[in-house]
């Protein structure tokens, strides 16, 4: 089976074989594996040493989401959010229920949030101390650029909250370039191409010191998460983790070094979306967004108007074909996504065009004529 | 290696196998055995099919029981907690972080609380409505009974939160007896021996939805969890899950099934313990607990008096003979402790004990004579 989900992704198979062994996650052999694999994330996320620190954490991105804004923004306290998209409407949900003030700041899931629009914001109201933005939405698939973003935010003085979680890895980023972040967060089970299971943070060293007592819950502050490290060593948790789904990491780590690091996986994912962009047209089919706004972790395509259409009959049909994907849709428009990431290639995708248009006829589709 | 650990635990090889896969955790096949292990969990807890539901969540222990007091403490609200244990203190900070009002009941950590401490404790203060008590003290290996400490909690009109995560599945409990607890918890990883990666509550639903509001974070709102399943299924998870962890634990449900439940294994743990309890004795060693006090899931030791010893190098000692237990204790005198759970037999504890001879020896470490 193909898995083109946006995640958790298809992995290679020596990285979900790591998976089935039992582990002692405070035994020494393998808290050098752990504490190694916190300097990779430090490295990959372009953090200085004794600068920033990779504070992981048990559960999926919403968690680790929820600790960055509790450990970062102060109880009551108030922040941007840029809402243009479903997991941007999750972030201001999970801000509102955690007690944090949220501005939201509507628009379109169909092109980036701009860096005017951030600044205007940002000067309409002194009292945010900080933006929290998804650097990709997985509803429809626009990135909002951390490159463009950030200098505005730094103008205005305010701190960023990065979440990376189905971008890190492949889209450009770079600590080292945005001192106005705060924490960068991301998981296991995206574009690393781990198992899922384990939520990481980078973070400043001196904005978590400075945010001990602001989490409100002792699972999600990542000041704690820091200070355990200091007091217990970096290769040890404070609580038991997923370690089947860490020691995958580390084995997935190496295949990323091996791929070439970050320019060698976003070239190979934005090459599995340009050929799965370019031929859902030639199948008559319409993506949600326009090439230019196009990121390369998911690409969503308009469902097929004609009555004859269903979207689990479709994935049903595909999956009698090998190929898996997504059953529900995130944007406001009936849609079906299909994830770029992950163990897969651009013949992989091509493979699954080919199955698609199998499956449209399989189910009597009519489309318009192909582009 | 001899896992002897209190968990994660050494699992059956065809359990961890089941972890080296690719899954889509929405896929309507995964979802069918997501509901499924949901229904064969209420079941073990004795819950009642439309009275009790299992709420899953990712992550540890401490989270599902930072869940559970959230959601049926509300913010500001009063819990009394037995503190006679390192996981007991755990409990208290965590409830105090949360914003919940702490009452600790303090006592030793070598024998369990009493229903007349409860009930004296809960008789002073009218205020308190929960009572969040550990089942299995993974520090000292003390056993805090629910059919004790149950009717003196529903005596006084109160309500039980119950932190099974070590004892679950293993020591007796039904729901079916106990109208006063909210929710009982615990995780994949210990006695019924999958992976860790996910918790799991078990709620009356009466209470979850008189919940609603209380938890002051999204990602531990347990009466969202519930309302997520009544809109979209009990086969969808909220967010990603560790799914092969779930995938894992499906069959070790099989396996406890096939070995005879809850009866079977506890005896099968109980074995276990007094087999290792005896044969620390008999190396001159002497256990932490009485055994009328000792529990079936992990016995705790005191450490040797002799300066030769230290608990690294015991470990290590041990670790070169193919036994591997806790590097850190949780009592307030040096100890060490060994777990009895997992898929590990008397026989296992036996050839445990011959080693813990043979690195005595090597490290030479006197002991008293053996009684």
């Amino acid at each position: 089976m193909l898995l083109l989900i946006p995640g958790p992704v298809q992995t290679r198979p020596e990285t979900r074989a790591a998976m089935a062994q039992d582990i002692a996650p405070w035994d020494l052999d393998f808290r050098a594996v752990y504490a190694a694999i916190r300097e990779r994330v430090r490295a990959i996320a372009g953090g200085r040493e004794g600068e920033h620190a990779t504070l992981p954490l048990q559960g999926c991105g919403h968690f680790i989401m929820e600790a960055a804004i509790r450990t970062f923004v102060p109880p009551g306290g108030k922040l941007l959010i840029p809402q243009n998209g479903a997991y941007a409407d999750r972030a201001v949900r999970l801000a509102g229920e955690a007690g944090r003030q949220v501005v939201a700041l509507p628009g379109p899931d169909t092109r980036p949030v701009t860096a005017e629009e951030i600044a205007a914001a940002l000067a309409a109201d002194p009292a945010i101390s900080h933006v929290a933005m998804i650097h990709n939405e997985t509803g429809s698939g626009i990135v909002n650029d951390p490159a463009v973003i950030g200098p505005a935010v730094r103008a205005a003085g305010r701190r960023l909250i990065l979440d990376s979680v189905s971008a890190f890895g492949a889209l450009p980023f770079s600590l080292a370039d945005h001192p106005e972040v705060d924490v960068v967060v991301f998981t296991s089970g995206k574009c690393l191409e781990g198992l899922p299971g384990i939520g990481f943070a980078v973070a400043r060293i001196d904005r978590v010191e400075a945010s001990a007592g602001n989490a409100g819950s002792w699972s999600f502050d990542l000041s704690d998460v820091y200070q355990h490290a200091l007091k217990a060593g970096w290769g040890s948790f404070r609580f038991t983790p997923a370690v089947q789904a860490l020691a995958a990491f580390n084995v997935a780590l190496d295949l990323y070094e091996q791929e070439g690091g970050q320019p060698a996986r976003h070239a190979r994912y934005r090459e599995n979306a340009r050929v799965f962009h370019e031929g859902v047209q030639a199948l008559g089919l319409t993506p949600y967004l326009e090439w230019r706004h196009q990121g390369p972790v998911i690409v969503t395509v308009h469902q097929p108007a004609d009555p004859n259409f269903a979207l689990q009959p479709f994935v049903d049909a595909l999956k009698r074909r090998g190929v898996l994907i997504s059953n529900f849709w995130n944007t406001k428009v009936p849609t079906f996504r299909v994830g770029c990431i992950g163990a897969v290639t651009p013949e992989d995708m091509r493979g699954a065009l080919a199955a698609m248009g199998e499956a449209l006829e399989e189910l009597g589709v009519r489309r318009r004529a192909p582009a």
